[in-house]
């Protein structure tokens, strides 16, 4: 098995971006990353993507995509698992070039969420739960999810406001971030008193509708001092679980038990626990889901997730800094894209390059992306490679 | 980088199967498949599907059918790439077992058309061909087709009925084979005498609208005798290559580039030659495609792919076998499922299991599955490991 690495990023900004189409997103990071690595042309693509083929009328997005960004003829492929479709396909990056049969490979996370109504994009985003047991019922995403915090909170006695450090510091993160969606910082007081989305999630619990396309490039670790200038940043772990998608299927609503078993593989293949992890990458599409990854991920004891936030610890300057460019809350969350954020982010720190959002001595760093309700969690572990 | 071979495979049958769900299908073809290998676990499942998140309101179906077939837990996800997403999760399971971190894969090609009416299934197909300049200028699957067919009927100076046999052998081989959907034979008269669909695409030049769910289990060559009785079929090369999606960007709109790119690179792979093959499972889903791809794999000259069919060089006896259970024309066309489908019947070849359908001495065979009019397409070349 060979090592593989990363030698390059990009990104779009995220917003509603009514001047670009899918297209032009996915080939506008490639193109980025493509500048960053240095390199011209690789041998395969693999794009993330949920929604194109309700909201855009599109599938079949690798072949479009490689074809627009100048790399006809290249191997390409959609990979999907609902919001952790970035994840996913960064995996089957690593896999292609582990196994020896792709040298340099690129990925691309993109979505184009703002063409359509809230309608339609609701509907759309309930594809990631069960639609026989949980959409056909009428269950939003946003509802499955303030299901499971309306639960947390009973089953551990956390009033609403403990959630709130999450929101603050993912929006105070954003700031720093040119990137992100909403820079602004926000007080406990906003927090407390936004508007009301699904019962007990707020404005500020839930991450929004946006566009945006972020890109990686790969190559096998013996090749990257040859192809680019880049500190290399090692792939340590990539590990995938699964869960039921319906939450009433699941043995413990609260555990999130992909998330736990996702990271187990990943510490055990990369062999490290949580304390030697410098930077954590969560998906915190609601702030009840950056609890639960935190705790599955073994950051904090279950039911403890909140007093981590409130005791400053997810801060850039804490014990496990979190959301640090502004997570999905802040920098926002193009659903198919967002775990490809999620590592591009986390590589902006692994090479020091994160500004004022930097944490200090970024080494080794892991990212969560979640799909559905927690039916499908990737787990990826990175590290600096001097 | 392991060797890779298949020691199971399953498939329902294809039909109008109103009685079966997408996770019944995707379940009974993964279980047949399992317990035809001998197994009862695997690490990982890659779905192919192409229209579960349009036509059933379902994305994210790797968690959905790992948890419903008693899988819960493993890694899974699904990869699209219109009607070639079979062939494309066939080969991310290949490349997940050589690089030495899955053991053993699932791959389960599913998809459920009939529970829409004919006006979404079409707009759904056209995901696969250019949304911006194709489909939004209403140009249907079977239109963009019919244009390919014009083209070439004009260009090489090939009538319509030339195309006949290629109909004729695949009906005549669904007929031998439990789970094709049209298992009854055509006749030169009937092929001449069917209503334009798309002119000149008629009834017998489409394949058809149709459920069902094929399943193949993976594990490197070294552990096959460990784990099934099964003759182990070794993978000696997966390659995918890709073009422009929408047909006026292509360079020339009868080359099928990526066709030939992918069976160029898998015969450099292989060290083999279109002369060492001895069942080729081509993608018929309108029989200009099957005249297409054997020139594109280097089987006929350009403009003669319908002259090795009128020779009866296409049949189970003849030199260069395709659609030996039916093909997609007489088999069924799962659009999703198809490319697993192609490889669970060449994979019942190279076992010597086809029947009275047997290609005499198959050791060597070729699957090629096509996306879209030919925008990506995936060559697999496998062998009898004896």
């Amino acid at each position: 098995m060979r090592d593989v690495c990363v030698i390059g990023i990009g990104q779009t900004p995220i917003g509603e971006l009514w001047e670009m189409s899918l297209r032009d997103l996915g080939a506008a990071a490639l193109k980025s990353a493509a500048q960053d690595a240095g390199i011209e042309q690789v041998d395969a693509l693999y794009v993330a993507n949920m929604l194109a083929p309700r909201l855009s009328n599109q599938a079949h997005l690798g072949a479009l995509i490689a074809d627009f960004v100048g790399w006809r003829g290249i191997e390409a492929t959609t990979v999907e698992a609902a919001c952790a479709s970035g994840g996913a396909a960064f995996q089957t990056a690593v896999r292609a070039i582990a196994s020896g049969m792709i040298d340099v490979a690129a990925v691309c996370g993109v979505e184009k969420m703002t063409d359509a109504t809230t309608g339609p994009v609701t509907s759309a985003l309930a594809t990631a739960a069960d639609a026989d047991f949980e959409g056909a019922h009428g269950a939003s995403f946003v509802a499955l999810n303030a299901l499971v915090m309306r639960r947390y909170m009973y089953e551990y006695r956390v009033p609403h406001e403990a959630f709130g450090p999450f929101s603050i510091n993912a929006h105070q993160n954003a700031v720093n971030n040119p990137n992100a969606m909403f820079r602004k910082a926000i007080s406990e007081k906003i927090y407390n008193n936004a508007p009301m989305i699904a019962d007990p999630i707020n404005l500020y619990d839930s991450s929004p509708i946006c566009d945006g396309a972020a890109a990686i490039i790969l190559c096998p670790l013996e090749m990257a001092r040859d192809l680019s200038k880049n500190t290399p940043i090692k792939i340590l772990a990539s590990a995938t679980a699964t869960d039921s998608l319906d939450l009433a299927n699941r043995r413990d609503m609260l555990a999130l038990e992909a998330a736990r078993m996702s990271a187990a593989r990943a510490y055990e293949h990369a062999k490290l626990a949580p304390a030697d992890i410098d930077v954590f990458e969560v998906h915190d599409a609601f702030s009840i889901m950056a609890a639960l990854s935190l705790e599955a991920a073994g950051f904090a004891e279950r039911g403890k997730g909140t007093y981590l936030a409130q005791d400053g610890e997810i801060t850039v300057s804490g014990r496990v800094p979190i959301s640090t460019m502004g997570g999905l809350k802040g920098r926002g969350h193009p659903v198919g894209a967002t775990g490809v954020y999620e590592l591009v982010d986390l590589i902006t720190q692994l090479r020091g390059e994160a500004g004022a959002n930097q944490v200090p001595n970024a080494a080794m760093g892991m990212s969560q992306n979640i799909g559905g309700t927690g039916a499908t969690v990737v787990t990826h572990i990175l590290g600096r490679e001097n």
